[in-house]
């Protein structure tokens, strides 16, 4: 089983900057910690993280003919990207949306998210250790448990 | 490490209906799962399931005096008590809400919950499995990972 | 056929109070009538009133077992209850929504309504009557007619 | 008692299009249902279908003279015309409001009835059952049961 | 100088009916006296009343190219057609609103009117004298006072 | 009969700014139009205006004592003024509104009056034409023609 | 194959009012170019207008019989019949809207259609040349291309 | 004179949670408070506090049988509850809903009560003082002073 | 303790207009009981009415300086004066706001009140009773107790 | 003539993914029959396709320079793009909106277009054929026909 | 070149209170600054404060007459006042908007001005920087820069 | 000190296109005339234009390491990029936002900015000179006056 871990916007920033929001843990932390959860489950994990909403898309495009499923934190375009969602349900694999801070805690901007409707799962709320749950909940859901 | 593990109203149909939206494993399934993560993990689980939301408010003010944190399934009420918020906030341990269904892709009254925002953690969508990710998040909340 | 009839909070209070609202008949006087026609119709009905939202989801849940449908004038709940009609769903049988009152034309809050969506059918603003219509409504959904 | 049964813009397709949502019976059925109900309630009911506004505002004007009450199914209308409720008060007959579908549960714009706030009663979802259902409620009003 | 009335649905009924929001003068009454002051005024007045929001629209394009201006209370479909506030910008010549109650003080959905933006200038709350206040209006804005 | 015409915050500016919108009429020339028509139909009319809220109120209350109405401009009050509101609802007058431009054809903010849902009626559209035409239906009204 | 082309209310008007909207185009230019294409694609137009909602239900219930879809302009009727598209929806064929003008670029209450939802196609904004373009996608979708 | 006191969900939890919110008073200090004054008054106060919605209507119900008003803090059931409102009104006598914290300071959806627009009054935001301050308006109100 | 007694527009009419809704005490009647009940408790008050926002807000400047907090009914300037609540924050002393009538039982636009989120505590409802309730709480409130 | 086709966000997909919403035609294949018609109408078309906005604007201010028109499908960023309505506006040439579904048919968020108010027309819903219709429509307006 | 400096209601408490939200400087150092500044540039500057709209509206009336733009900070005005909108509409000179916060970052309320659609520029958040750029950015507009 | 200036999509047609609206400057002139400003002030700026809004946020987290502030006019993207308001708080640098035409004077969706709650000042309407406002500003704000 292989998986596509996909980083949005800004994600580059964590571990550095706002650290009351996000956690002292960098994007390298975080990569590192689901890799070695990916090998005691017997997955491989591919990591992508960009800035731009084209090359996500382009990304999107290119790595569906090779994984199972999409692990993704879409940062600031959860809440406002059509096409992001119009490309995850494009490609047709399960996917599912990890968030570092709780968004139904913070700006009411946040509340809403384009994925979530299409999303095979949600975490959102627990730090970097949301991720880990994310990668426990896909690989179950692929493997149909 | 003590958790209690509350289910909210209908949610001892399980598992008889709707299993399309929640699934064929009833309450006493999902318990025994949880039960056997918390062995592993090395923390108890004492589970409660009603279907009146007092009840539910009495269970916390009690039970929050013996455990360490909540894992809830508040079910119908989610979207609805703000009692049910008052009482989580009032007890002032960690808890995290866990949804068996995708709510986002539901009914729009079922996008809006009264909990998210003080919840430590939101999981949602991937069936009974995101009982076991709850805990495991809620566990590492506590312990402070 | 066996119908169970339900009765939500306050509607204890039926012919005592606010009867330029609800008119002057009784609980008592309501489920008499009922009782009447269901024999003419050789129909069973059982009634059921409480105030508690716990108790009704708890009856739904029991009685679901033994009728065929369900005939319920929600009262206040009508309006807020999620977990209600998350129950009435839950218990997969058909069921009338009845209200003595016109609630369109009554305060904003009363013209929404939760369980509406989900009907087999509603009756509303015909007094007590509304209750023998509505039996009729839902004997013949239940018969096939 | 005499009654006037008005049928609204495209009900004269009933039972030939849309037979999933409205059923099988055509409007002469209906019509010949609500006649025979009459008979045995001892009341007189005439019918009279529209596709145009003007046309059924012109209808209620004259037979609010020779009439005691309207049993109405005002299709699209139901959901835009102002000038059909302004009508229904300025002739000062209680009227009823019949759906055969469970508008509640359809679009959202037809979830907001104009006529109901100043309806003496509605019923919606029973199919063509609900005129009869209708017919009842209207003739116990005007009887003053 | 030319000017037709037009009367809107329902207005048939005025003096007859819910005298307590419209006054007790008749359609013929409002008529005659619009009729006196356009003597007074040396002006003519052709008067022109319909159920049917069809038949208006006829009018106006037939009329507009006899007359100099419209006096028109629409009723209902004030608050509705978008196809009479087309009407009326169509056929090019200026316009007064006029209604008998005071609109801004009934249902909120009265508040809302599609032909005040597009009128030469809108009357109401004066009862059957609200014609003439109207009718002067409109003459001197065609003769340009 | 006394009547007391308030020109409320701005008008002073008439006729000397935003011409194309307010006309070309003075605030003197309104007044003298208005006396003209008053001596014509034997009541009197006294002028106040003044850019202060407070100062409108006081007047209203204190005038309130020794006229029988209202003819009232509120200029940009008219949207915003709770107070202003009250107040002619306190000293209990009957009242007419009026305003010189087509306040529907001009911003969102404009379509709502505080005073129109309490006057004995609107004017609104006809230019400075609209105070003569406020002053006789006020007369009128006073009348109880 | 045949097809219908509805002309709705106001639209007798087209080239000789409002031009900078519309166009100079008449109907019967329309009627004219729309027929000269039909030849050339070798199928039949028969063309109705009505100022009428009642009218043009009749005529679509009726010609239903006859053709194989509908192009219509619905005019002020696009943005408050909910009987139109009922009827549209009823007669059970495919229709393209089309728009002289864009509407998304006009007035707040054009903005939204109740036919497009239920529309095989939307054409907008073209001018008279949107009914050729409608012709041809109509003709296409009917003949499976 | 006899009052009942009625505290609502959660409100066991004073005075050993939130106290930067509620204060340091405990339910059994406020209710000693209470008694005092009472005393002091002459009246005679029964306090009560539950949980669940359907034990305080039963309470509701049945206390209203032998007091001659309510002093109610409905927690987080001020903001959801028909029921509660409806069982107010149904007992027919005067109640005084009384918040220890400002609710007009706190989130959103603490700014809507469905309880004031029925009591005979209302006090907010002065923490354990405001039962002394709402016995006394509701002493005086019963008293009717 | 010194306190300053503020009274908005139109409360000068108190006693004299609308008594159903405002009782019959005169604003001379208030001020004399607030001082009778201020000798009571050792505190010595000032009153202060004016109808005009500016000069309120002079007097808070002043004011603002020797005192020890406001009382203060603002009447309409409730709902519409930013400028109103700027100025009670920018004194920096606690205030109590006060309604004769029950605001949450009269007109939509009396529902939200600028000066609740920033006040000390809201008192309405309790007639001119209301104005000692709110003394004392201010009272209580400086003395911290 | 030289026309600029812009094919936006995760249209690279087409043909492969949702064929029940897009059709089975790729993007080669549209492309092809796009100039098929060019060649038959004797203008010249240029296609280009991005996942990116950043991108597709740089196309548009560099193409903007040699072409006459652009045609443009811009997906999900139709719905969300300020910055693409600008740089159409930018560009100062005419633009025809084509949309392969009929997106007034599908999900709420997809009946908002930035783009349409500014368009020469829009097309929408008739499948792969709607860019033949757009091309012909932008031609023709080009043409100035 | 002149301009008018207009301070708006609790202006006068600047530097004494809230010194958090709005700096330490009084509106004499302002006032002081802008000076420095106009003289440098060339132009004069008169200042004026008032609590009451109705003596800004004088004043901006009389001022109107003598100089050639004005600088303010309308404080809670901004955001309540049509009449201050219409006058500085009505004098017909350029003006600039300054506000010492960031309204952007505070209350909702705040986040609209009934000023800035209307204003020349807006400059806000500077503190009371935020005059001296508001000048030069005057100066320039009047000289034409 | 060292400040980049960042230009956001489109803004490389400035002077070319719309002049109307943006003037007639280049984003070479409005460069050169922030240089020369600096120059005085003696700081240094950088400046960055893009139509990617992946590309800029690039730019932030690269620049943020040698610069003390941004100078940011972000076009279309301050209406709907989540992400670069995300990107400039996550950077930790005061930042002031600059638009050359006022956009509150504009259409709807340009009076809302993701970026206005977040910065440090906003300065708008003042055409290019408005950049130089800006830098002042920041200057200021850096230097601490």
């Amino acid at each position: 089983m292989r998986i596509a871990l996909i980083h949005g916007p800004n994600l580059g920033l964590l571990g550095r900057r706002e650290t009351e929001v996000y956690g002292t843990d960098t994007l390298a932390d975080i990569n590192g910690a689901v890799d070695a959860l990916a090998s005691e489950l017997g997955v491989e994990v591919e990591a992508f993280q960009s800035n731009s909403e084209g090359a996500i898309l382009d990304f999107l495009e290119e790595a569906g003919q090779r994984v199972d499923g999409f692990l993704i934190n879409a940062a600031g375009l959860t809440h406002t990207s059509v096409a992001l969602r119009d490309g995850l349900v494009g490609v047709g694999l399960p996917f599912v949306e990890v968030h570092i801070s709780n968004t139904a805690a913070r700006e009411g901007f946040r509340h809403h998210s384009y994925l979530s409707p299409v999303a095979a799962g949600v975490v959102q709320g627990f730090g970097s250790q949301g991720y880990l749950l994310a990668l426990r909940g896909l690989v179950a859901r692929i493997a149909g448990e």
